[in-house]
């Protein structure tokens, strides 16, 4: 249930109507924007009277919702969310760039590549330390030291980190990472988007294999309901029978989840497509169709990449996209 | 094999190589480009000694293409194909803004659309006369009369016209239609597909609801070694499990179709996704990664169409998408 | 809307309400079963005054049908349709063997295929003269030719021959046909199937590439909806993101086409699974799960047939078969 | 690389080539099967003399493996792998049937269900304790409390238990269990493949939602990689566009898989279909292709079932269909 105040609605009598609601057993999500004040009660609404706070003098409307999506609903929350990491705004018109190899292979490369990225335009460095293959046999990233040398790369570029979080037992090493990604495989491993929901930092959540728009935002509720707000959700391309590219890239997605939600959506055309040349057409469609963001696999070496070499960009071609994204996005504002 | 000819090789002396290689039973498919000139040899190659035409001093390179696409594949055809639909040009740069109601209803109807699109910046109009319906219940289609009908719309507005031919024993009637259009369920209706390679109007390929980009190529192969070389492909959305949208928008169709394919890409977003407010976000989509032109419903009354208003347009509404529509391609020239 | 008669209901007065019910402008669909007769009625049904109907004394009861399906509805046609053709039985707990070659090649292949397949236990045979290919290089069948060959097949052997049509131009050609095929490919070509509801033949409609149950039954309206009942539904696989089969054999449809509809379900376990040894134990599946039949494709030389060889049995192969679908066909009963 | 003994190859000159092996750093997957033994040898194979070793006296053949399969790969254990649950064997001919309800709600509902479905056939107690749920607000099971149920109806019944686990955090509650279920969305956590990989008991690990084979048996490689050879894959149907059942259960799947491995194969038809009355057909047509299993939800109370009450079957249900199995098993032998 969805409860609108009215903008005059006094911060005492506001605050006198959350605990009478709160009183009832309810939990209240707030949400206050710039012409009003959105509260979303979630849990057994049955027996709250409907006519009775709607003729309080401070609400406006009060209205049922039957959408399962509670945290996560623009309804709940009509303003976009914007998420901070360090200076780097993400959402609500802030765009952004996150760009690194797929893996983390040693300090010369990700430094040069955390450089080159920043003088390219990229605002979020990339990099897998901890990396998921479907062979136990494939290269399974540096781990720890992944992580160390993202640290290092940071340091030397300013450029906050995103990287994957595969398992809730290695969160301690994760205690210094901005963002923390959970990729595609794990996007319903509900053990981890709980405990992610316990944690202060924002959350890249990748789109699953096959999982539909529902399916994603309520991983999103997961860990929303879990208390963590900063959810990044992101598009990368889902299981089809098509034949030339790795996955389908749903860009329809995006708009979609924007209409049902005020969490930012980045996309990821290098996972989607798996073809270095197919990243930038499919970027500059994201940008066009309002996308948040875009994640980027960049590498100064991609025949020698230790992993996914086929899918990166060259330093020098990205700098080209970075301009052409930024022509897209003024030609749609 | 492709037989590069070098620029400055004589006509006389391209003749006399040309009919030498159809002495050895070979098809011969020729095309001329700025810069180069190119020979496709289709049919049983394996004798063919291409080391001598090699030693030929008119020509540049000879190649062997293993892929199963002739008469479609750019390795034959390097420059991109421009079809002509009266002053209209479409690919190699000319965009097609393809608009109007997804079925004819009456000469009010069309007529007024036809004025409506026109003015909004549409160069084509369409319109369903004869409608392919999932139950043999449902609309049908004005058939000849809706024929009728957008032979007014074009003389009042001077819009060439594409509308769906559905079988081959209706092709009498279309001889005065522009451009003939194949629907997603007959992409593999080979027998239409054979004949409409014997006339000389362009015809507009839609992709099937579950086919491969190969099996499209294919398709237009189809039409193509039949003899017409007029065929414009379009990506309408493919069947998944997506939950909110009618069909997933595949766009990276539209470069990995260029790469392969000489031949023009237009998108159909309001197939794709049926829902009208997803056609914008969808169509400047197509517009960043290189469509040739797009192919969109408008109605001057959506909810009281007689098919799909729940994907169409507001002549307004498509007026202000055809600017943005510019100001992206402009972007990403 | 349903009405169902009670079974002493006089043929009279039976008539005086079919007629009471036509002069309303509607269709009557009477199927009489052995324990109740039942009517269908078609058209607009909304000023029927259902109150009225049911309190006459030869009705049993009156019930409104929101499906779209109609003549396919098993709510209109309680008992299994059986289809006839010649002495062979399909429906109604009749199962169809139907084995031959993919293509046919020549007498002496045909009809010695025909021989070992009857020998082998099949019921009816099956041989592609017109073949649907998605490239127009591959061999198209022999045409009249291969109908011909069929037809010497069915004299020497007494087997009734199945063979698929792609053309409604065609149709002079099939005359002497027994049980005419709809591909896979023309599930949806509604300009053939309202052709064949007007001949008095079985239609054999094989399922899309990606084509839903509810799809798949409106075809099969068409078909019937213009006077042909005679027709049998064929599960072939669906197109999924397989990675070792051809397609995806979907055998839940079997039991959900049975509950849905009163048409005759069969399995082509050849081109859903595309490899020869994946034959038998889907065969055997589709046997377990209900399936009224078999179309199997069996070649005495699959390693040099024109097409499909690997997915050919041997006729030794199916002889074998034949034998242990009759065992799960027995021990399901 | 696999390396086939000579049958009669004495003890000591099998241990002598094989402590060769492993001084080249080489592991060494033993598999003596009644006929054979071989080895399979894992690691970097590409400086082995294959002619060397081919030359040997107590030395068959050699072949080299370019599959990327291991320890599931059939090629390097040609027999069955037979998995022992207490006296109960699944796979090589030995059927595991298991049953129970969705979830466990109280020790009345599970010892009650035990009881019935041990007495109409079944060898093996499911029940979920933790419950993977779309949504954070849905039901998510008993947990420890559903554990300790599980016992108390396994002392009554001696019906071993099979669980779900979610998370490595609670395997110190699963010491009791019998055999540990992967779910479909975990078929790729593969932070708790790896971990289970070191207990000793069986782990049935389901397909996920849109996963190949190839995919799938890579998980059950993660497992037996770090050492548990005891795995049990599970179809439980895969996603598609299917609109009357929940999922399109792939049945070609068993023959194939045990083509490629030498693992056990069972079906979940209940999951599958998401319908009741669909899951005896499912479950005859997985007997007829070689299951060597299934796993069928039963309820008591259906109706109330407090989550998939809709597929379940009633006890009474589920011992017809063991009958019904088990004669399809008898006829396909």
């Amino acid at each position: 249930m969805i409860v609108v105040l009215k903008k005059e609605a006094s911060k005492a009598k506001q605050d006198q109507l959350i605990d009478w609601l709160k009183g009832m057993g309810l939990g209240i999500h707030i949400s206050v924007g710039e012409y009003q004040t959105v509260l979303g009660l979630i849990g057994d609404t049955s027996k709250v009277d409907m006519d009775l706070i709607g003729s309080l003098d401070i609400v406006d409307s009060v209205k049922r919702v039957t959408d399962t999506f509670k945290c996560v609903n623009r309804q709940f929350h009509p303003d976009d969310t914007v998420v901070n990491v360090g200076d780097v705004k993400i959402g609500g018109g802030n765009f952004a760039m996150i760009a690194g190899p797929c893996s983390v292979e040693s300090e010369e490369q990700i430094v040069g590549i955390a450089k080159a990225v920043k003088e390219a335009g990229a605002n979020l460095l990339r990099g897998g330390a901890f990396k998921p293959r479907t062979s136990p046999y494939d290269f399974q990233g540096l781990k720890a030291e992944g992580l160390e040398l993202l640290r290092i790369a940071r340091k030397e570029t300013g450029l906050p980190i995103v990287t994957e979080i595969m398992s809730v037992s290695d969160l301690p090493l994760f205690e210094d990472v901005d963002v923390l990604q959970v990729g595609a495989r794990n996007m319903q491993n509900f053990d981890l988007l709980k405990e992610l929901g316990h944690i202060g930092k924002p959350i890249l959540l990748k789109r699953g294999l096959a999982n539909t728009l529902k399916e994603l935002l309520m991983s999103a509720e997961y860990i929303m309901a879990s208390g963590n707000e900063q959810v990044i959700l992101c598009e990368r391309g889902i299981r089809t029978y098509s034949d030339y590219m790795r996955n389908t890239l749903d860009l329809s997605a995006v708009p979609m989840l924007h209409e049902l939600s005020h969490l930012p959506v980045i996309v990821d055309p290098s996972h989607a497509t798996g073809i270095a040349r197919m990243v930038p057409p499919m970027a500059l469609s994201a940008a066009a169709c309002g996308a948040d963001g875009l994640i980027i696999e960049v590498h100064n070496d991609p025949i020698h990449a230790l992993c996914d070499g086929a899918q990166s960009l060259k330093p020098e071609e990205y700098a080209g996209l970075v301009k052409k994204v930024n022509a897209v996005r003024a030609a749609v504002m």
